[in-house]
């Protein structure tokens, strides 16, 4: 398996395409993206367990309960929730990209970001359809990403090539991320793509495994988004024999698709609203997996640590304190914790308690800007990895003016 | 019941110091507190659930497992958690007041506040404990209260005057609070004082019955410190019958414990680290109880909506958001949204959608340093408060600076 170039259409049979249509009033930025195969893919998707649910959701779990879809369409500057017409028009949406691209529009998944309890109007949405649909590329992938970018100051995009039973496949994807990060059974909005040929049911059970491990240990903020959503199409242009159950095949399949989710969970985290550093909490000697996720997530989700990382301050009682109320079982005789980065490796505590460090060299492998925890908390086997990002000024700058 | 000067001193007996020791490089700042009753009183207390917990936490409960108490060291500037030592350490800090107040040790209640994982150097408090004990004064709340301050800007105090079969008692607290407030069962450091007669027993249970609406509601940055702590103890000077059943006097002694603790904890929240402003999110129309307090404290806790109260921006969706993920049974199609405030209210979501409300009048509203958010979460009958702040540059710039 190797990286490759040409995120969300890296894959066989897949197109893009990105236009300001107008929902934002600044005319540099797009914010409307397509995404479409040319032949019906399998489709599966997660979402947020946020009990207000933005409309286009509702509407995307209707349209892909046969796990079958052929496109996606995105809008950045309003998340089309908490209105009082919302499905109706999410609705809209979906015909307008059936009409403009002669599919059924149940075949489309339709989402939606941005500000949440304000109508959405259809009117650009309408004037945009036709650009956005003529324009789609087999190259399209970046103009897609942008287009679906709200506070992300980097659009996010990956794509593997991995063999399966000797068919070349791919696999890409794109992302948005940034404010309202803490997914939980599902992220921010993620769409990825591959020509791998898998059943609905298969392709269901790959997204629903791996996200577990991916974007639902990566936090921003702490709050779970009304609009997360990771929904993948699976068109089969690569010729493998299908996918259908857990052989050597679907492991693979699980092997490219971890490794573009992960990516995405990094790059998501230190693009985090205000960001300067990405953390990497690795948690290891757990008695259970779940103590070690929860102190994983526990730390990264910190306010107090998250402004020392920011501050380059090696104030590790942060970390046991964030471990300690995280509900994990946790052997505190045995806490160790060190902050690793390319500037080397510092041991803060040992059996719970403070050992001597530089401060200096501290200072040194904090100032960079990804920065890994690691963390023992005990003789156990398990391990967790949790992906999240320093708290800033800039982060409340950000929040405290993103409506108006 | 009436609100009365003299804090954690007003109850008759009650004495008070704090002074300057050297736990704090900082001359001017006041670093070490005592609270001494001049009998022996019933005590109580309550504790953080965090389960990597402070040293003196650990030796008071041992303390007091008798239900008796008569005195209250607390140090700021370390924490004195996390060190191979710090039970030794806590040990002789009673010890050093045991001798000098010539009381038993076992009935001193020991407190630190301050860094996590530094060795408490025991000298200073050793220097410090003659001045401190020979200078406890009647009227010595107000500079006890000073020097359990961290990164407080206000010291918190308050009493109260009630009365019990007849005779006059009074109750008086101080309070510490700022940051790692997000106390679960239990809360950063109060310490409460009354001369009114009432059982070990039946005091635990006021205690314990009133933190969970209180300080459990009370939120400044979602971190549970390993040293939180409320004690308080009665001394029984008032001379009232004893209270020791849930009759009338028991019902007016609770009414005065949850006048002291409201009182603080709107004073812990809106000196909140970096504060501008105390937010109080009052949730009615709950099925039931824990569904009330899950949306009051998940709205409070959104560091999304914080932000957003911190540039006086209505932005209700976070509001909503915050509720949808709080796990509370919420009636979407019946939930509304108001801000409130000394400039008036305004109502911006209706029945889960929003309404047109004027921006510059929620601006003005949101302007003031007091903000009420009042939601509806359906029907039912049940309901909550919580309190917390909005979050700022200054909570940044504190915690990324605090250890150093």
């Amino acid at each position: 398996m190797k990286i490759i170039q040409g995120g969300i259409c890296a894959a066989k049979g897949f197109k893009a395409n990105g236009v300001h249509c107008g929902i934002r009033k600044n005319q540099t930025k797009k914010d409307l993206a397509l995404i479409y195969s040319d032949v019906i893919a399998n489709a599966a998707a997660v979402y947020t367990t946020n009990i207000v649910k933005g409309a286009p959701l509702v509407l995307t779990k209707e349209h892909i309960s046969d796990g079958k879809a052929q496109a996606i369409i995105c809008n950045s500057g309003n998340a089309n929730t908490c209105n009082a017409n919302g499905i109706e028009i999410a609705q809209q949406m979906s015909e307008l990209v059936g009409e403009s691209l002669d599919i059924n529009p149940n075949d489309v998944i339709i989402a939606s970001t941005g500000v949440i309890g304000q109508t959405l109007d259809i009117t650009p949405i309408k004037n945009g359809i036709t650009p956005l649909s003529e324009g789609l590329m087999y190259d399209g992938s970046a103009v897609a990403a942008e287009a679906i970018m709200t506070t992300d100051t980097t659009p996010k995009e990956i794509a593997v090539e991995f063999t399966l039973g000797g068919k070349v496949c791919h696999m890409g994807a794109i992302a948005k991320g940034s404010g309202m990060i803490h997914p939980d059974m599902a992220t921010m909005l993620v769409f990825i793509t591959t020509d791998a040929n898998i059943s609905s049911e298969m392709l269901a059970k790959a997204l629903k495994t791996d996200v577990v491990d991916t974007f639902n240990m990566t936090s921003v903020d702490g709050d779970t988004s009304t609009n997360d959503m990771v929904a993948i199409l699976a068109n089969g242009l690569a010729e493998n024999e299908e996918i259908t159950q857990e052989d050597e095949d679907f492991a693979e399949f699980m092997k490219a698709l971890n490794t573009v989710t992960v990516y995405l969970c990094k790059q998501i985290a230190s693009d985090g609203e205000g960001a300067t550093k990405l953390l990497e909490c690795k948690v290891t000697g757990g008695n259970d997996l779940l103590s070690a996720k929860k102190a994983a997530k526990s730390v990264i989700c910190s306010s107090l640590l998250k402004a020392a990382m920011f501050a380059a301050d090696a104030n590790w009682g942060r970390v046991l304190c964030a471990i300690g109320y995280s509900g994990a079982d946790v052997d505190l005789t045995k806490t160790d914790v060190s902050f690793r980065s390319a500037k080397g490796e510092v041991t803060v505590c040992k059996n719970g308690a403070g050992v001597a460090f530089s401060e200096e060299k501290a200072k040194e492998v904090l100032l960079e800007n990804e920065v890994e925890i690691l963390i023992s908390i005990g003789d156990g086997d398990y391990s967790a990895t949790a992906w999240g990002c320093d708290l800033t000024y800039d982060y409340v700058k950000i929040n405290g003016s993103y409506r108006s």
